[in-house]
């Protein structure tokens, strides 16, 4: 089989694989500091040049911050699938430095006492480590035999750690370049070490600021107290009335559009064992706070949610003040799934929080993003194969899971260039992704490769 | 009558009182701002030469702060009461200056279109103008007569408007000095500018300052939203449950203690006439927010009522930024009256609080002040005099008023020198106390004067 001497070579040249994936590590691009605006464009460059070196012509493209890299190679089979994928070159800042056990931008492979292996630095996993997965597999599979079975169009951004302001434009700006079939993005996890994972529901997100106000000024509350409105109360009183005794949202219709799980990813679920003691010990937590009738994965990945962000009103400082503040001010996010409609939902909240506003006092509302959920058609043939090309190299079928926060690319991705996205990643848990001593677990590395290997192979048709 | 030509008197000289006013009007007395300490020592100073020239024997005494002035007058009748008069010498920073219309601290009398007077500076009121009225009062007495009805103990403060941090000190350390039969304080108000007012009702304080935690750290709401416990959805909830829907405070225990108005001053009240609208028209507000089936008169002066002074938890900056935060905190205060035990409530609150408190949260309490209710003793015969005497000048029986703040003097007279105060006072509502433009009536100043003698009188059974 083409694809078992792929593999081999691929076994054969991890540590060249390493190499480069170090050389690509001690570049300081991060892109939220712009003292570090050289150190991105360096990385830039070094990705642009690795992509060239192994046949994907690519260059480094300007945007107002830091630029991007587009890289393109045609297979030699026409009828070849042609698939846009993405990456990031771009890491979190390092502070606190004093946490790291070694220099963040000086690469350490680092053995556990059971003999495993992880590779240690910034970035070694968000998103460099991950990137070079995809990188290397190419490298393999062109290496072998001269070709890929796909054509790609990759796209490495370099602002994703500092909210993507330029990806937006430029995806406007190029899209016909960069139009592929689908996406393959990297920058997701596995469900554990030893079982690969799918990401294919992303929840919506819709938020909202409301302030109460009340008298015309502050009012001290011996004079006035008990007389005169207090927006706090008022504003506690609504907020406390968010959820109804089995943690479901009060707010009339917010339900609407909520689909229940296929039955097929509600099984995988349920044999997967979750509970909240599990799930959520490693932040002293144990018992799942949402809705009391659904599991702690199912109130995380596919059930909408609603949380207060945020809150303040009055005198918030050392000591006392017997202060009834005019005003009162939260933040209201609301997670939304299946075909919840976000225009509606906020429409509905703000109906509802004012029909219980009190004579003497007003609300004014300020909204905050609105985006629909997503839910990736795992049932198209490209995730078929996807799946299958996971199970195979992994030795179980990978989980189709969701994630409860957007991954704005993928939205943007649909929006503007009109295709879906496969979300596969190899990252885990314990990574300390966007913390000092970032890891990535060479088991991750090397078989995440071989993992891409097997998907371009499958997706190609070659398998 | 003896009283008329003391009045006579009191008409006659107030040019001079008014000039003495003026005198003391201008030294800037300001007691938060360490640049005028010179400033309220030589206010001290002029208080002291000014006791003293009437025939009452003064002196400045230290604190660690701004001085007291004391003084004291025997009266030539061995059985005539013994008061201790008390007031304060400091006053407000002027800031705004720009929004005075005149030097604050170079008094102006100021006609108004319907030729009416007003002295306007600061402390015109705000306690020198309050002050000089018994001052006044005495120096017709003592010219007149050559003794006072009544043996006069008088207390002059520095720091009332600093938070009086010499106070207690101060008269635990001089308490047999101090001590008197009953003390009159002048630094209250007149119900409107032709009714006097008696406060007799003074509301208790409790404050309470809690905090809710839940995990270890803060969590990205996208990740964990639903499944985790959120600190603010929990505050927000345990408080928006303080008041039940006929605005009663829903901790259990709460109104024990609670005692109804005496018929007399219930029917005295509602004769006022007052209207939540009239009454909070001024701050913008039109309807009373505490007990629904109580005026609002009842519900700031004989009420216990509870308010949240202070709210925060979460991202409160600008935009929006999807966290479940690890902690939220809130501040409470309780107004108490009749007999309400603040430990025992402070207690009830707590166990109300606690009991709410879901699986993964915790609460930690923080106490903030605990003062009772005061009620003083309207049926004494030193109080009766005191109304009488008011109602001789005024021409109308003065209001016994409550007073829904605290005022810390009167309690620390009961407990530190076992004494019970009459508050009579001659500010009104539009007086700018504490803002730009503070003014005294010229009718309140001169008809103090005369309040306070008919009462020196009155008390000392000579009228």
């Amino acid at each position: 089989m083409q694809t078992d001497t792929i593999l081999g070579r691929i076994d054969d040249g991890l540590d060249d694989s390493l190499r480069r994936l170090f050389d690509l590590l001690r570049l300081k691009s991060i892109s939220t500091d712009p003292a570090f605006k050289d150190e991105c464009r360096k990385a830039a460059d070094w990705m642009a040049a690795q992509l060239t070196e192994i046949g994907v012509d690519s260059s480094v493209r300007p945007t107002t911050g830091h630029p991007m890299v587009v890289g393109h190679r045609k297979s030699a089979n026409p009828s070849a699938p042609h698939v846009l994928f993405y990456g990031h070159y771009d890491v979190q800042p390092v502070d606190p430095l004093e946490l790291w056990a070694s220099d963040p931008f000086d690469p350490q492979m680092v053995t556990r006492d059971d003999g495993s292996r992880m590779i240690v630095a910034r970035g070694a996993v968000d998103d460099k480590g991950q990137t070079m997965t995809f990188v290397e597999a190419c490298r393999a599979w062109i290496t072998e035999t001269g070709d890929l079975p796909i054509s790609v169009t990759v796209l490495l951004e370099g602002e994703e750690e500092s909210g993507s302001p330029s990806l937006r434009p430029f995806l406007e700006a190029n899209a016909e370049e960069l139009k592929a079939e689908y996406a393959l993005v990297c920058d997701t996890g596995m469900w554990d070490p030893d079982t690969p994972a799918i990401t294919t529901m992303l929840r919506g997100l819709m938020g909202e600021e409301l302030e109460i106000s009340a008298a015309a000024a502050d009012l001290h509350s011996g004079m006035f107290g008990g007389a005169a409105q207090n927006p706090i109360r008022v504003l506690t009183r609504i907020l406390g009335g968010l959820h109804d005794e089995n943690g479901r949202v009060a707010v009339p219709g917010f339900y609407d559009g909520v689909t229940e799980l296929p039955e097929e990813i509600a099984r995988q679920w349920e044999a997967l064992g979750v509970t909240a003691e599990k799930f959520l010990a490693p932040f002293g937590l144990s018992k799942a706070a949402g809705e009391s009738d659904r599991s702690v994965i199912e109130q995380i990945w596919s059930r909408p949610t609603c949380d207060i962000n945020g809150i303040i009103g009055g005198y918030t400082g050392e000591g006392f003040k017997t202060v009834i503040a005019a005003k009162a001010r939260a933040k209201v996010s609301f997670r939304l799934v299946g075909d919840q409609d976000p225009d509606r939902i906020r429409e509905a909240f703000r109906a509802w929080v004012t029909a219980q506003v009190p004579e003497d006092c007003s609300v004014t509302f300020h909204a905050h993003g609105n985006g629909r959920a997503i839910t990736l058609p795992v049932d198209a043939p490209a995730f078929a194969k996807t799946r299958s090309a996971l199970a195979d190299e992994w030795g179980r079928d990978p989980v189709l899971g969701g994630c409860g926060g957007s991954i704005p690319i993928v939205g943007e991705f649909r929006r503007l260039l009109g295709m879906d996205s496969i979300l596969v990643g190899f990252g885990l848990d314990d990574d300390n992704m966007h913390s000092p001593n970032e890891k990535f677990d060479l088991q991750s590395f090397h078989k995440g490769i071989r993992s891409w290997a097997r998907i371009i192979g499958s997706l190609g048709g070659m398998s």
